[in-house]
């Protein structure tokens, strides 16, 4: 197995890639769409996506991409997130003038941040890559915010650990595949539809899944490019593709919806975890 | 009337503003953040935010904010969004090496940039913002993209206009004020709510609204921070506050949401376009 994530060793998504398979060769990419691209043309078996932040909220960069490409999602992955402030060995927290992280990161350190009010805080494409930064420049009073493994690999010293504003931080990813897996196990099937324009279309579309007590607890909304208010929705269900009522609903939504796309059917990480460790 | 907007002039939060407004005084701010604390604390009299793109979906740190503080909404302007590629006068774009703009930006020229391929493409907080970095620091090989007024007040040259992706593209901002305005023309209404974690409880939200023939076209759910996958949810109601359907719906959907809070009632952009000037 090759899985290919998006950013430097030490990323968010390099840990989510290890938890998903500790013996995987990991490849490093710059960008989502490279790991798009890198799973689409054969040169990784699998990619893996953040997809959405329990503080944060989702990363809909993906959902776009997971409907530009065919490749469908085989599994998920969650992880805990713990957010430490890093500099060159021997820095002090007063000697401070610049963080650098990700935007989404730093949002998640926002209540801290503010206690540094003399810092100048500057968002970065990457947590990891933050951190190779402060290193590859040597940066004398520049930290970034990343994993504790990003310390690790960049050589920096953690000033200051846990320091995410909230400790129900976690990160849910997906794993996307060129070709579908065996999905006898799922227990969790995405969607993503688009509906008529026309009043109690979108209330008509939940009650499919309402009316077989399939429950819903988020919903997603995304514009269609080129069509100014209009959207897609996509949709979590509790229920593999093949479970009767889920193939059922899908039908029904199928009757009235203007497009519907399974994107996959795959089991969810309650019960990857529960699953004894020789089936995972 | 002073405006507060985020940005640099020629920012399209400065256009948009000009449209609500084209007599008010209008005030630059860095941040979202300083824009709803300029209005907080009095120091203008609005402020304007966008929330959403037609193309690049919600921006939900605006949502976010909306929810932090206690500004009504108490208007919404939707501006056409034309990017331009704009460099120090002379240059010509096979010279090119470096282009600067806000995220959002970037992803709605993604197409026209792919036609670029030896050009690095560097994420910035701001368009105009962009075209005064390329102004300030001379940068000769570097390109911004922002508005047509950014070119202009940042004495750029265009070297291409019009290079968004799509021609269907629309961003819509709120106005927020410190004190609710007169609402009797009120005809579209933003609530935010959010529902006990028990199957169908989304359903019976939509319900509230499908059963009185109020059409949702649009839902947009955020993370409650700190609650794990629990959400809050926002929606755009096309009826004042004082029209007895919108009214009845709120009250039903207060039996059983665990929160309920209006955030505004306002004349929607539709129907102040119509209005007479006189009136505007």
């Amino acid at each position: 197995m090759r899985i290919a994530y998006q950013g430097e060793p030490g990323a968010y998504s390099e840990a989510a890639a290890l938890r998903y398979s500790d013996h995987a060769d990991l490849i490093a990419c710059e960008s989502f769409e490279q790991v798009f691209a890198a799973v689409a043309e054969g040169r990784v078996s699998h990619g893996i996506l953040p997809v959405e932040n329990s503080v944060g909220g989702s990363i809909h960069r993906n959902y776009d991409l997971l409907l530009e490409h065919d490749l469908p999602i085989v599994g998920e992955v969650q992880i805990v997130i713990t957010h430490n402030l890093m500099a060159l060995p021997g820095t002090r927290i007063d000697q401070l003038t610049r963080v650098f992280s990700h935007p989404q990161a730093l949002a998640q350190c926002e209540r801290f941040l503010r206690t540094l009010p003399h810092v100048k805080v500057e968002a970065t494409y990457d947590t990891a890559g933050s951190a190779k930064l402060v290193r590859d420049q040597q940066l004398a009073g520049g930290a970034a915010i990343a994993s504790e493994r990003a310390a690790q690999v960049f050589g920096l010293e953690i000033l200051r650990p846990g320091i995410q504003d909230f400790a129900d931080n976690i990160t849910r990813f997906i794993i996307v595949s060129r070709v579908a897996e065996d999905d006898r196990a799922a227990d969790k099937t995405t969607v993503v539809f688009s509906l008529p324009n026309e009043p109690g279309a979108l209330f008509k579309a939940l009650s499919v899944f309402a009316l077989r007590d399939i429950d819903l607890s988020k919903i997603e909304s995304r514009p269609i490019r080129g069509r100014a208010w209009e959207y897609l929705f996509y949709v979590d269900l509790p229920l593999g593709r093949h479970d009767p009522r889920c193939a059922r609903a899908l039908v029904h939504l199928a009757e009235f919806a203007r497009s519907l796309r399974t994107l996959g059917s795959y089991p969810s990480w309650k019960s990857r975890e529960a699953a004894p460790a020789s089936q995972v």
